[in-house]
């Protein structure tokens, strides 16, 4: 498993509930490709969201995202942290 | 206090050592400017790496950063997370 942060643009005016909710439908499904998303944060002015998870690729975070309908447009690996 | 994501460009290469090192530099001075680093993650191959943090101003995310040596490339307010 490695750690991802896949970033989403064009999110402009994303609400608190929005944000939720898409979470909410990314965790109902995740376990199929076995990801964990664990965190996301969004900045509705600029309208980026930033999703933490943990993966077994980043194609399977990718398809969990596409089938929740927000497919991300950049997926890192991020395998440093503190 | 708003939550800040930062974000910075051009790190390939950085070792586990050299993010740890950085977020102890920050560390050391964000009370000066009422900031708080909290979490920091990174992609070695795109050479990107991301700063979570709570303060009063992206301003003063800046110059915490740029005062250890390590000016962002971009900062965003995030006030909604999950």
């Amino acid at each position: 498993m490695t750690r991802y942060m896949d970033v989403h643009h064009g999110m402009q005016g994303i609400t608190a509930d929005e944000l939720r909710q898409a979470h909410q439908a990314d965790l109902a499904i995740e376990a199929e490709e076995g990801v964990h998303f664990e965190r996301a944060w969004a900045d509705p002015d600029a309208g980026i969201v930033y999703c933490l998870s943990e993966a077994p690729s980043a194609d399977a975070v990718a398809r969990i995202h596409e089938r929740t309908g927000h497919k991300p447009d950049e997926i890192h690996a991020v395998p440093l942290s503190v």
